[in-house]
């Protein structure tokens, strides 16, 4: 009998080319099919909510998988967790409806973005490190002229012609934690670099270089070179991705 | 004219072999001695209040070293925050006087260990990862018997016979932070692998495997053999650094 297995996930995203398996490159999908393989003696296709970039965290990445296997779901987390490398954790397994798939059925993403102002050794790779103050006043009312529903497609890494690049926006704002500024970012969907494109233009919001309120005027452009450079990877995290009903376990 | 620079240094002791150069070994001292000497022009050594091992942390290592330079100490934390490797920070530069020794007139160290119990991918550099929860209050206890005048020869790694052992413990507690638990120890002075030798062996009271008092008896022995296992380098940060008086900066 087929069973779909529905995992969460952390990662240290600093030593992978990202989510996606990729020919010859160290991937967090690439790595986890060969321990889930390992584990149940076939090849197994693993699908996630967030297709992340390479030097992108996640923290609570979901992914699914659908297998023949009799395991129970507390086994193959503690087995996957006995097998994958340190810088991939499951945090949690859950048996689900055969027809739930963690991309197509995720109803919101968070991401969070840390910047920080003081040159750091320890946690660098988890924080984009950046001379000086910023103007975070500035930036979260340029944040606040994001929510809701827009066409991003100045906020992205141009992908195909076709593609739909509207997107809802139900939280954009920065908060200050223990010296560093927090971006939480939660949309329903999110396109290619999106966030990072965000974050980017907000700092020159921050250093005075733009008026927050030319961020409507980018919205209107939907040409990618309107907005500021891609903030780096290293201080982006996948948080959450949350599903419209409450999960059923069917046990296992 | 000679003068003194006192720095405080933050490092992340992951990819280093301790602080202390060493023949074809990547040290904290031997890659700050090289800085130092391009930003000088002559070769410079360096002194760290303490030496700490391989795979340590530091978020307040204090070191000084005597130069003819006649660079202003904030162009001195500048330049070397830019020759740096990643995983070392000048957090601060001071002109201190001549006499001044960061080992020597080091009045209390203070050094933290975090310990986790969910297996973690983000931050995993940084933590003791172990299953299970440990009886957090009989390891308070065991802490407690340390604290005070005491020869600590069953907490160190065996250096010459004749060393001092004796040192005095100021602070020793386990405190709760977001589901990790830290200890804080402070004393005049620590021996060579002390700090991970007492939570290697406090971990052992929390698991039922020695009651806390016995904390006493091997402290009595003063026989390494007594002791618990080492605790992983990984978890160990040293914190700060006091010293007597307050530094007199003489400018510069």
């Amino acid at each position: 009998m087929q069973r779909n297995i529905r995992l969460t996930l952390e990662y240290d995203g600093s030593n992978f080319k990202g989510w996606q398996v990729q020919p010859s490159q160290r991937t967090v999908q690439g790595e986890l099919e060969a321990c889930l393989q390992r584990l149940v003696g076939v090849p197994v296709r693993c699908i996630a909510a967030g297709r992340t970039d390479a030097g992108v965290h996640a923290l609570g990445q979901v992914a699914n998988f659908v297998s023949a296997s009799a395991l129970c779901v507390a086994h193959i987390q503690r087995a996957l967790n006995g097998i994958l490398p340190p810088d991939i954790a499951v945090r949690d397994a859950t048996e689900v409806p055969l027809a739930f798939h963690s991309r197509r059925d995720a109803r919101r993403r968070e991401y969070l973005y840390r910047i920080g102002y003081r040159r750091r050794a320890v946690g660098r790779n988890y924080v984009w490190w950046m001379r000086g103050g910023l103007d975070t006043e500035a930036m979260q009312k340029a944040a606040s002229h994001l929510l809701g529903h827009h066409d991003f497609t100045s906020f992205c890494v141009a992908a195909s012609e076709r593609e739909n690049r509207e997107c809802h926006l139900l939280a954009c704002a920065w908060h200050h934690r223990n010296g560093e500024i927090h971006l939480q970012i939660e949309a329903n969907r999110f396109l290619r670099a999106m966030v990072r494109s965000i974050v980017g233009t907000l700092v020159q919001v921050g250093r005075g270089k733009r008026p927050p309120d030319e961020m409507l005027e980018i919205l209107a452009t939907r040409d990618r070179r309107c907005a500021g450079p891609s903030a780096p990877p290293q201080g982006l995290f996948l948080k959450r991705v949350t599903y419209e009903v409450p999960l059923v376990s069917s046990g296992g």
